[in-house]
């Protein structure tokens, strides 16, 4: 089946608004077998919608439409469509329905226009948008299947999953529902989790079932999807690739909930181990804080940190004697051993995590080149201090720092020996 | 004049990457009196490309291309504009100098398929690529112009401002040059900025010159553009419009250089004074610290932080007594007082700034609503707290606060006593 993708609305076209929803469309279909033809925005304008609706019709079987159906009078996309398809203005109760819900749960009084939402071209079948007010239409019409959604970008989604793909995948015959498992690593490359952990499963790729690496800059996603006439028969065609990857990469997977993050999933191994974590960082320079104060309720298990920028403040407020300093660098496996020591200790913590490092631009040296960071780690019963090597880029490799020091105390409160990118470790 | 976007590439249809080319040349026609009335994107198919260049040439005079002209066998964009237009290939001396140039620069030999960038249709204009590369091209067929311009969005940049607008401007027999200025503002907010700082400047809006608000994270940007026969002429028209925000919104402009931000614009007012700073992090726990330490070469003047996120380190690291927090709270003047005066005292800074407050979404009370903030400063001569109320979200409200805490200290040092949206200073 071949797909075009026709978004409305000015402001895509002047570029006020940055066009996700023709990728994520494009995206989801490349994913369902469906092929992406053609993507064409246009304004708020009846003759351009109706010249491509007739023209994106000669070269595919379905026509994604989004944009132009809120209440204001520059949006034309239902009256262009009831218009283009010959219908006539009905109303669907369910959505009247919940708009008047809606509005009353919140006591506002509910306008005309919001109301007319609810009105619907009878040569429709209407897709319920229980994620908003304006709902999504299909119409089948001249061999075509023209699907008009709402542009905000979660409605457009809600309905894409919920609502138009069970009926693409009934008109496809095709399998009817999607199932889709995502699994989120740290601590090793993309081509090594996929070449040497992963390995071979080209015998696990079969009935639809699909594995999409997402590298970002938590670490690398995994998304496996299948498809199935039921949900049960789609999750049963891609378990055996799931627990291919489990008994493969494990020590590499911090959360298997989509949308999860690593410092949320180390905040949860801490508050369930009911330890508290402190940090003492130099080049992140409070990145590392940042990142862990940003998940909600850390105040239970993030004690606090101390930033110790310059090398007289390692001293003074860590305890990182001058003549260490002096001798093997601030940026050494003995400060930051020193350094995280000294976090869990000063700060009352349970686990103390530290980060030295030449962040860059500036500041490297042949022996000691930019991108160069050493990380303690102390928690009483276990002190040391690893090595990485990351890139020039001042910001890069201040989250690379920041997000691997995060995966050693994963690794660490885990069990797992084997530290972030097979990295040695010095004993303190 | 009316245009159609035109963007290539299979990437771009099946969502791989986001199409911000597009919107990036919406806003510049847009910015430049032309209409932009639909933007198409179609994978690398020469029969999908020349049907829209026929279909756009019936609703507009000019056809912006991008994407298809690298140096692998699926761009076709080249190819397909040589047929289309019936021209030959033609070698473009300086492009092939360019590219030996560049290669031999870098050590490497030149490849045919390098070369080749080099050959162009001679139905066209060269757009001499100084960027990259992959020439763009012209093309002034059958009464609308096309113009072929790399995929690569700094690429494409480049030759819109450089090679594309100067020859528009000419066909257009409109004003030559573009003349932009860009002004940031922090601590007002737009609607207050617009209509009560900057006031009414109709008077000032003429001659093709435009003033646009760019609000984003750090502040409200102002982008003043002007046309003009000259660049000196552009220049002139813009220069009362400039002056006279300058006279009206001074306290609130921090910086006059394009892609400039608050934490840099701190920073050289701090080396210039020859002045060091330190932080007392709470709410924004290591985020102040992780900004200011995002500036290349901030250790000359950043010392480094306490994050005191856990009360008892407030009072075993900062010396807050444990009467002032019961009796006022963490999150109070009194509290934040005292962690200014610590921060420049323990950390051996002149300038000591904190920050203390509610980020949500738990902890709020009715007198302590989430989103409620107190910051301090102090530097030996002014010891002051002030008082803000953000939003509910987690997140920016540790970003609102450290850019305040930012544009604080950025008043202060430059004389300033109205302090960021007016709010009144509680003296320590």
């Amino acid at each position: 089946m071949r797909a075009s993708i026709l978004t409305i609305g000015n402001e895509l076209l002047i570029g006020d608004i940055i066009n996700t929803n023709a990728a994520w469309i494009g995206t989801f279909l490349t994913e369902h077998d469906i092929e992406p033809v053609r993507s064409v925005t246009v304004g708020d304008s009846e003759s351009e919608i109706v010249h491509h609706l007739k023209d994106c019709a000669k070269v595919s079987e379905l026509i994604i439409i989004t944009g132009g159906l809120g209440p204001t009078h520059d949006d034309v996309t239902k009256h262009t469509l009831l218009r283009y398809t010959g219908g006539s203005f009905t109303e669907h109760k369910p959505t009247r329905d919940f708009i008047e819900y809606n509005f009353e749960k919140r006591g506002i009084p509910v306008s005309k226009s919001n109301l007319a939402q609810a009105m619907v071209p009878d040569t429709c079948e209407v897709l319920f948008n229980k994620a908003g007010t304006a709902p999504g239409m299909w119409f089948d019409f001249e061999g075509v299947v023209l699907v008009s959604l709402p542009g905000v970008p979660s409605e457009m989604k809600y309905l894409m999953e919920k609502e138009v793909w069970p009926r693409l995948a009934q008109k496809l015959g095709a399998n009817g529902t999607l199932f889709r498992h995502y699994m989120h690593t740290a601590g090793i490359g993309e081509s090594t989790l996929s070449d040497i952990e992963i390995g071979d499963i080209s015998d696990k790729l079969v009935d639809g079932v699909q594995l999409a690496f997402l590298p970002h800059s938590h670490g690398v996603g995994l998304r496996i999807s299948a498809t199935g006439t039921t949900a049960e028969m789609a999750r049963a065609r891609a378990l055996p690739l799931i627990e291919h990857i489990r008994r493969k990469a494990s020590e590499h997977i911090y959360s298997e909930v989509q949308g999860d993050d690593l410092p949320a999933a180390v905040g949860r191994l801490l508050e369930h181990s009911k330890k508290t974590i402190a940090t003492a960082e130099s080049c992140t320079g409070g990145l590392l804080g940042s990142m862990i104060t940003d998940v909600p309720g850390s105040s239970g298990w993030y004690n606090g940190s101390i930033i110790a920028y310059q090398n007289e403040l390692k001293t003074s407020l860590l305890g990182v004697p001058a003549e260490i300093l002096q001798q093997h660098g601030a940026v050494s496996a003995e400060t930051a051993l020193i350094m995280a020591k000294a976090a869990a200790e000063k700060l009352g913590a349970d686990v103390g995590l530290s980060t030295t490092g030449i962040a860059g631009p500036g500041g490297g040296t042949e022996e000691k080149p930019v991108g160069l960071v050493w990380f303690g780690y102390y928690d009483g019963e276990r002190h040391f201090a690893m090595r990485a090597q990351f890139f020039k880029n001042r910001k890069m490799n201040k989250e690379r720092t920041a997000l691997v020091a995060l995966d050693i105390t994963r690794r660490v409160l885990t069990g797992i020996t084997r530290m972030p990118y097979d990295a040695p470790v010095v004993v303190g």
